[in-house]
């Protein structure tokens, strides 16, 4: 066991809290070693593969997934999700020859068992086909590889795919097109010859609906595959006459390469019974060469063909070659099947990407075209934040969630608008559009690309909200033409006025904080129709909510997100000019936080008073409910801070944890849906711990949200019980360990939930981030290794990386280096670390791009801000160094 | 490494084979341990319990299967395959009290990752109540428990399913309802209550087509679910008003129990949201009662009911209880989807079944009524059977494929004849119907269920056979009406000749054989139109056959058919009065015989001649077929014993392992379908060990099936290679594991796969089992552990067990038990083990029922046939004792 001071700097911090806080708490069941060990996240192999799918798509584009085994699945390219949706005859295989020998292999581990159906393993999965003996996968988002082996190639394979993502910089992280690249390590002194052959349905006709089961189909027919060869890309062009270019289904693919040692066929042999894969299989394994077919005859109805581009190489005994593909796709016309305003569905939009590329080959070779700098800032971006010192999990948490952002859940039309679903059940988008109360908690779109994040807020405001501040909690398209007719979502609308203070902070767009403003008023004072008729600052009356009901009378759930809104309100008036509002809000802020802690406090932590608690249906009364700081938290996170009384706060976020918390889910009875079972551990909804549940509590109340249970994690670690929100954390992630689930897909209400990217905030707190956009001012206070930290930051307008050292350098420095954008700054708050803590700062030097800049600072107790005037610019490149003498 | 002799008999006799033959093959891989050793079959635990599905259905009834954890899967009672068809909602739990302890569990073992699904597991699985936290599953068909254990319950639960399965008692064995029974064993020194709660939904309207996701479906309304109270049997019967009695999904079902003990709902809270469960399981949990409500009233258009019967008990300290359920179904309507003529489809038959049972609640008191003499029969059949000295994977293989007779493969009509799939789509039959070139291989049926086997063979020849003799090999409902217009298949054709001969032998019925005569002599002969038109005994011309394919010229595959067709038409012309006849077919045997070793013998086995087999797509030519000497295995079976040279024969069978059977699946290269993979061993259908495989040669050839393993195994053992049987035995059930296949579902062009019944051949090998009911004579032979040997045996007209020792009372005993019907006997043979070879019998004494009876004997090297005259009646429950002197 290492010294826990080795990690932490806020449980030195930590105040004693009352009652079982003081000794450690028998929930804390992880070891210090498995909490706080710094290093790469998990390498899934063997039986932990089989959950795996990393998608690999970009923001609005649909995506396809890398499975764990090296396999792609999940094709959802098509305007769908598409769980289960697999494109048949779709592999990558390897020609090897030295000497005598060859060999064959599929670039895919072993297929995992279970090895049922109905006619044994689905044969467009060519199950027959010889694979490598192991698959070892790494996922480090946006990052994916796959290393392959087998005893008997003296080769070391891996398998590289990515598509570009850079923070703050969309347009670069939306394109429809894939990365492959499969490097291959001669191990022996011998010289080998290689080929690396993509095969690649034609899916052209299929509209995402139901599967595509092999190459017969009603949806195909007259599909066309092309051998293209340009002086940059070559490859295979797949597209189809019979689908009109209004159709839902209409699109194009691309198998392209730089390589220039090329064979191929643009189709396979169309013959009877598996003549095309049998022939085609053969005839690679034979020399490792295809007949380079370059026939452009479409496929007869009912059909359609499959492709195969394959590149070849010799590698130099200990050398290694490196074979490129891009895989690129052009879906354009989305089809509004889901609309929340039924008469609405049935109309086509176009996706964002279709504005920049008209078909797929123009996606890969803009791909290709720009791939040095986007593989550059993609490769920063990973690098900066898994170099990151905090633990795996924790990056693989906050990583692997900001996908969501680029899977189904989400979409980005022709315009400009972003859009999002609340998250994916297997073959539709569920629910419809934009729902705030659900994406009340996620933050990573926000602060991985807040523009994207500023077009929901103006749906929100500009849209959804009705002029007397009714604020429509989903969205229909087209946007402004119809309104859904339901009743405001309390905590959707109030969530959304603090969100929209953190988007202005993020920004510092002050203008674009004016644009909303007033709608935004006009929500937070339909509370006082709705939800406050007495104004007394307490919630009551009917408030419907996330949890898909309503609840009555006062509520710590819904008083939170209250007390945040009028402090938001409030912050946002003053900047707004719109004094007397700001005094209004301020004044029954404070009324109301007082009310709240008198009224909803019961000694360990806030509860629901509302005297039919037992007779009406769905409320919590006494229970302790993990969302009951949600309020607070987002206030936290949106740079509003603290406002609820620190011991009351801490004795809560505790009691969450000792009381919701699970260490074993084996003697629970849980009639309601089911995340966490058997061994897991996880947080539950709510608990009665002092009794009290009503008969009927609300109808998610036994269950364990990971979205829920990463705003608690980032809660507890803001305020000091760093232990305890780590294991929340890891918790969820030993659920989502490849076995069980798929580390890339939480699921809760569907697939890529959008509620699960509340787990940036893991990162926000743990980094003891701090930012206001408009004072151009940013701060870091690490909550472990502050000694010697490392955390990946973004703010509305940059991103990079933050530095701090302590004991390390027998003193302090700090460093802030930009990686992308341009960051305005004319202060940066530490925190000393305990090596300094209780010197005084007597000093302090900074420089800027190596040059010198005059500064200021203030010292607050462990806390020193550094100031300067006026703002300096740091550019992308730039680091800004910070030292201070003792 | 255990002495090979105390396991063989066999190999003593076996002569010294060509090549490879003398030392033992390296494709051996299984110790004399794992093959030989004795004892019960595995059990399931962990993993392996995932893909366990035990099915427990009758004859005709369609079935449910009993899931590893004791959860009952695949509802396939409404006149479909239902793989994934599962009832919502439907569980046995378990209330326990004892003292101020409570506990309340699912009497089912934990539910296995992944834990997938788009809202998380499916809620109708009720995965997030508690469950016991280990399960075993032992599956000895009929029979089937699993032992449930909880570290936290001072219990011992063993739940235990059967539905009645009686050899040659079909009726007995076709009852639409299982028997459950929850044993339940007080560990502790205080008393204790429990109560077990059976909940099922009463799923009337729903067809059988899709799922049954949850209560709500345009399928249900007006669902009934009332409790019955009998004096024999009380319980739930539920039915619906909505679905009319001639609609396919009309229909019962009933949960029901002796028990007089009772608590129940007739329907659970009809609530919003989850509060049915909540409501059921809260009150459930608090003292193991419910509220004992009967009201019988439908249910609301669209939605459905769950009811719950619950059995109270005390246990006493150390005592048992043991609680039982009866479920019973009655799905009257059955229809036809699926007919081969395309035209006949949409009509309605009613299932056998329901010509005894008018609903559910009667097939359940009949059940119950009749329990002690099916149960008795049932457990003779399951000891008499398990008891047998022959490995434990062999009885697995024997018996768990015998199953499928009770799945939906098979279905038995108003009127009695008996239909059959080749096997199950997951949720279609597939293909349609009596396939004879499929249900060729299996035996199952033939020795355990004869007169349905009699049945079938009146349906090829009676109903599906043309004046010409053209047999068509699927048949068309209702019988007689419409035929399907295609080409015969020679295997099916000639092999069905080679089955009239064994279903004539296993009932020495000869009236029969004479009402069938004629159109077998017709299907016979017309192999001189379309296939030996020279009539040279070799076959030749375009030969359809199970590969779906068309072979071409004299070979090894279709000839042995045509060999064992000519000697069954000899010999069945010869019984049915038609000399002349069986003179020609007996000198055109003589003839092809000679012409087809001349030919197709190429020093190791036999080929395919046909001068374009490079040319002409899906020949075999100078391939290694599995299937090649089938003609012969299924004469062996039928008593019409070897018919090819022995040498040659052995050398065959023994290359047919050497190069067919894969140790190791890694670097092969399958287009085809896929069965095997991986690290599993199975045996291909053909190789080209000398070359000369063809660039498309016939569609199925790489891959395994288990019917023809079955079958080779089963032919190795006939010739002595029993290491090398039991190795391909021993192959295919550690591929069906649990974790990678069900054990109880082979599949092949669908589950449940018919030509897996050729398993039974091991039985029959192994035992060296001969019979003729014509003669009134029966053998064995003991091909392992002939020294102290037992076996379950059948014939057309009894059952039960025979016994032989040697060494254990140095001499020779023998003695044959009657458990079930009546045998005929006039000689019974054996075959003197080891210790007593080559000694003289000077004597034999025999005795039936104790009695002595008057015998004479014959000496043949080992073979001892003893005989007497008049022929003996030996009745159940009698044994027939014969001691042999030396």
């Amino acid at each position: 066991m290492l010294a826990k001071s080795i990690f932490l700097a806020a449980a030195l911090l930590a105040p004693v809290l009352t009652g079982a806080a003081e000794k450690p708490s028998s929930k804390l069941v992880y070891s210090d070693q498995e909490l706080y060990r710094l290093g790469r996240p998990r390498v899934f192999q063997g039986p932990t593969l089989r959950e795996v799918a990393f998608p690999l798509g970009g923001i609005g584009t649909g995506t396809v997934s890398l499975g764990g085994r090296g396999n792609l699945r999940d094709w959802e390219v098509f305007n769908r999700p598409g769980k289960g949706v697999n494109l048949p005859f779709t592999f990558f295989a390897l020609y090897f020859e030295q000497g005598k020998e060859k060999a064959v292999r599929v670039l895919e581990g072993p297929i995992s068992p279970p090895y049922t159906g109905q006619d044994g393993i689905r044969r467009t999965e060519v199950p027959g086909l010889p694979r490598f003996e192991r698959a070892r996968f790494h996922g480090e988002y946006p990052l994916a590889w796959v290393e392959l082996e087998d005893r008997k190639l003296p080769l070391q394979v891996t398998f590289e795919a990515f598509n570009p993502c850079i923070p703050l910089d969309p347009e670069s992280s939306a394109i429809p097109a894939v990365v492959f690249r499969f490097r291959i390590r001669n191990l022996s002194g011998e010289p080998a010859k290689v080929t690396v052959a993509g095969s690649l349905l034609n899916p052209i006709g299929f509209d995402g609906e139901g599967t595509v089961d092999g190459i017969g189909s009603s949806k195909f027919g007259q599909n066309l595959n092309e051998i293209r060869k340009g002086a940059a890309l070559s490859g295979l062009f797949l597209s189809s006459r019979k689908v009109k270019p209004d159709a839902p289904a209409y699109g194009t693919m691309a198998l392209a390469t730089p390589w220039k040692s090329l064979t191929y066929l643009s189709h396979w042999v169309r013959g009877q019974w598996w003549d095309d894969l049998q022939i085609f299989w053969d005839d690679f394994a034979d020399d490792g060469r295809l007949q380079d077919l370059d026939e452009a005859s479409p496929s007869a109805e009912g059909r359609t063909d499959i492709g195969t581009l394959g590149l070849m190489a010799e590698v130099a005994p200990f050398g290694e070659v490196a074979l490129p593909f891009i895989l690129a796709w052009n879906f354009p016309n989305f089809l509004d099947y889901f609309d929340i305003v039924r008469d609405q569905r049935g109309q086509k939009f176009r996706n964002h990407y279709a504005e920049h590329y008209p078909d797929a080959w123009a996606a890969a070779e803009h791909l290709h075209k720009n791939l040095p700098e986007l593989e550059r800032g993609t490769r920063r971006f990973h690098s900066l934040f898994f170099n990151s010192t905090l633990p795996p999990y924790v990056l693989d948490a906050v990583s692997s969630q900001a996908s969501i952002a680029r899977t189904m859940t989400c979409f980005w039309l022709e315009g400009g608008q972003f859009f999002a679903f609340e998250g994916c059940n297997d073959k539709t988008g569920c629910c419809p559009l934009n729902c705030a109360h659900v994406w009340n908690y996620e933050q990573s779109l926000a602060f991985l690309f807040p523009s994207l994040e500023r077009s929901m807020r103006e749906t929100d405001f500009l849209v959804n909200t009705k002029d007397n501040g009714e604020m429509v909690f989903r969205t229909s398209l087209p946007l402004g033409e119809k309104l859904w007719n339901f009743r405001p979502a309390a905590d959707g609308s109030l969530g959304r006025v603090i969100n929209l203070y953190r988007d202005w902070r993020l920004s510092g767009d002050l203008a674009f904080l004016k644009k909303l403003w007033p709608k935004a008023k006009a929500v937070l004072e339909y509370t006082w129709t709705a939800w406050d008729a007495d104004k007394d600052g307490l919630i009551e009356g009917e408030q419907h909510n996330t949890y898909d009901i309503e609840f009555y009378g006062p509520n710590s759930m819904i008083g939170t997100f209250y007390l945040g809104a009028l402090l938001a309100g409030s912050r946002m008036a003053e900047a707004a000019g719109d004094p007397a509002s700001a005094k209004t809000y301020g004044e029954m802020f404070d009324k109301g936080r007082a009310a709240f802690d008198r009224l909803l406090w019961n000694g360990e932590y806030y509860v629901q008073k509302y005297d039919q608690v037992m007779e009406k249906k769905y409320q919590y009364g006494d229970g302790c409910l993990s969302d009951q700081m949600l309020g607070q938290w987002l206030a936290m996170v949106a740079g509003l801070g603290r406002f609820l009384p620190e011991d009351r706060l801490k004795t809560t976020l505790k009691s969450i944890f000792n009381y919701n918390f699970m260490t074993d889910f084996r003697g629970y009875s849980n009639a309601q849906r089911t995340y966490a079972l058997n061994d897991e551990r996880g947080l539950l909804l709510c608990t009665w711990p002092k009794g009290g549940r009503p008969p009927l509590p609300f109808v998610y109340s036994d269950e364990v949200w990971t979205g829920i249970e990463y705003h608690v994690a980032s809660h507890l670690m803001y305020e000091g019980m760093v232990d305890e929100g780590l294991t929340v954390a890891k918790a969820v992630r030993d659920r989502y360990d490849g076995l069980r689930r798929n580390p890339w897909d939480e699921v809760e209400c569907g697939h890529h939930y959008a509620r699960a990217m509340s787990s940036w905030g893991l990162l926000l707190a743990l980094s003891g981030y701090s930012y206001s956009g408009p004072e151009a001012k940013l701060g870091f206070a690490p909550k472990l290794y502050p000694e010697n930290f490392r955390t990946f930051w973004t703010t509305g307008s940059a991103w990079g990386e933050f530095r701090q050292r302590g004991a390390a350098v027998k003193g302090f420095s700090a460093e802030l280096t930009v990686a992308g954008g341009e960051q305005r700054l004319s202060e940066l708050s530490v925190e000393l670390p305990p090596s300094v803590r209780g010197k005084k700062v007597v000093a302090a030097a900074a420089a800027l791009a190596g040059k010198p800049v005059k500064v200021a600072f203030r010292q607050d107790g462990h806390g020193v801000m550094v100031f300067w005037a006026p703002a300096a610019a740091v550019k992308a490149g730039e680091t800004l160094a910070v030292e201070l003498k003792f």
